[in-house]
């Protein structure tokens, strides 16, 4: 727990609030089962039991008006949201989830049951426990969501491994989030399923840890986009790459389905498609979409063999 | 990495800043080495080696405004105090620092590479990497740091352990953050002793170890001031307190000490002070100060036998 240096916030208050407010949220994130010889929320940090292969961690920040429009969406969206896109980090080195932290900023007056309930939700999808948070206070809604996962076995997929000859693969169609965006904005009601997928995306933990166990060479999450993405895969690998079919989800147009982001699919690149293609069969994943080659010279980045240029977001400071 | 759906963000965009911002902040959190098998920057998730006892997980979140006067002090100290009171933590816990993970918000044109610097010192003081990050767009500077440690042998130390009988003891005098504040204020400069203390307080990391190997009971960090805090121990193990004395730093004042937080002292809760005292001495690190007992009835909170009410910082929301 940090402290502020605002004087107006240093003087000695009567009321407990902020202990009070802990307690609350901490009702609201608490577990059922909790292992023997962990602690969670409470003490000063949480205690996990030692993490049995590699240790993998991530942290992702989501800012209200950045991240989620709060006039199209309520407030416990980015909660969930924050802790799935977090989580897709670990699926995407085809880890298992273990255990999130989530440090949060609120404005006076916001919404914390609100953003926490959807923190909590996103958790128990994702089997995945709060483990520990700080509160504080500030001019916007923010979430700093901080996952830890674990590789046993074969090492953690990076998106450095692509090799000349791969074919490239993504977990699902694309643009569904963007879709579903734009539909909000046109008014469509939040049950929307397409507007459902923007606000409940889901981490691909089952599809990463299938495509770690069946070899695959490189692997990253589409959080921004493919066409970004993919080119922070060929950079990291130093290759390039043919695409030849870009899978658009149904109700998405081409380009929500490219530079859209936050579908959370998984993009992967594999010597081995069939043997993938049958380990997600055996798994009763959903069947992976084909959508081209990696090639070896760096600078060859086509789509039906025209040029495929950077597209997507990136923020600019 | 999360992707904005504020609708002006999402354009295609000709420059690539983020990822040229993302390289270049990369560069100043570097390490010269890197554990055999472990990635950090750059990937989904870093990769660490797995943990060899108790995980230990716990975050801090640090906003412009709120934990740091910006127009006393520069940002790196933001940096810097937000990787240093989320490794306090850890002290706490009596815990070793493994790595940390740390989430920027900053607002268009902030100084990214001067908040980072101040993160990167924090973190080459306390000898444990800054693993992976991530920066997004916002009104006002925040980071959130969540920082990993271990535990080998004997249990983490909890807040919650406290026995009646036990000596309670700091591992500081106290007070000298707010002073250092204070005198900032005054148009102190920043190189002052006492400023100083306040722009790089130090994770009492040793400390805490020292004190788990000793086999304390209870161990909490001092983060808000040791008029909370202790009323936080005690309620954590459902036991008073009889304050006889509180060791108040050189320049400071009795209630700066009392209620001013950010010294980052460990407040411990022992039944064998003089084998504590003596470790402490064989490892070269600055003596305690005793400062009351624990007592059984959790109502009797006593200092020089007058109540002792809570006092010190808690946010209000």
């Amino acid at each position: 727990v940090s402290s502020p240096t605002d004087p107006s916030q240093r003087a000695a208050q009567e009321s407990q609030r902020e202990d009070d407010v802990l307690e609350r949220i901490a009702s609201i994130l608490a577990r059922d089962h909790i292992r023997g010889g962990e602690v969670h929320i409470g003490d000063d940090a949480a205690v996990l039991l030692p993490t049995v292969g590699e240790t993998l961690i991530s942290t992702d920040v989501c800012v209200a008006g950045v991240h989620l429009d709060t006039t199209l969406f309520p407030i416990e969206d980015l909660g969930y949201k924050a802790v799935v896109t977090a989580f897709s980090d670990i699926a995407a080195m085809g880890g298992r989830a273990l255990a999130c932290v989530v440090g949060v900023i609120a404005p006076s007056g916001g919404d914390l049951d609100a953003l926490h309930h959807g923190m909590a939700e996103a958790s128990q999808f994702v089997n995945a426990p709060i483990v520990g948070g700080d509160v504080t206070r500030g001019r916007d809604f923010a979430v700093a969501v901080t996952v830890l996962g674990e590789c046993a076995g074969r090492g953690a997929v990076l998106r450095s491994g692509a090799r000349p000859g791969d074919t490239l693969m993504v977990t699902g169609p694309l643009g569904r989030a963007a879709a579903g965006l734009r539909r909000r904005r046109e008014g469509t009601p939040l049950n929307d399923e397409l507007v459902t997928a923007h606000r409940r995306p889901w981490p691909c933990l089952a599809e990463g840890v299938a495509a770690r166990d069946a070899g695959a060479h490189a692997m990253m999450d589409l959080s921004d986009g493919l066409g970004i993405d993919v080119h922070r895969m060929a950079d990291a690998s130093g290759v390039g790459f043919a695409l030849t079919d870009i899978p658009v989800a149904h109700g998405a147009t081409w380009d929500e389905a490219v530079s859209g982001g936050e579908d959370y699919e998984l993009l992967i690149a594999t010597d081995q498609p069939d043997r993938l293609r049958m380990i997600y069969q055996d798994r009763g994943l959903d069947p992976l979409f084909e959508i081209g080659r990696v090639v070896a010279q760096p600078s060859l980045r086509t789509l039906s063999g025209s040029p495929f240029v950077r597209r997507g977001f990136e923020h600019r400071f």
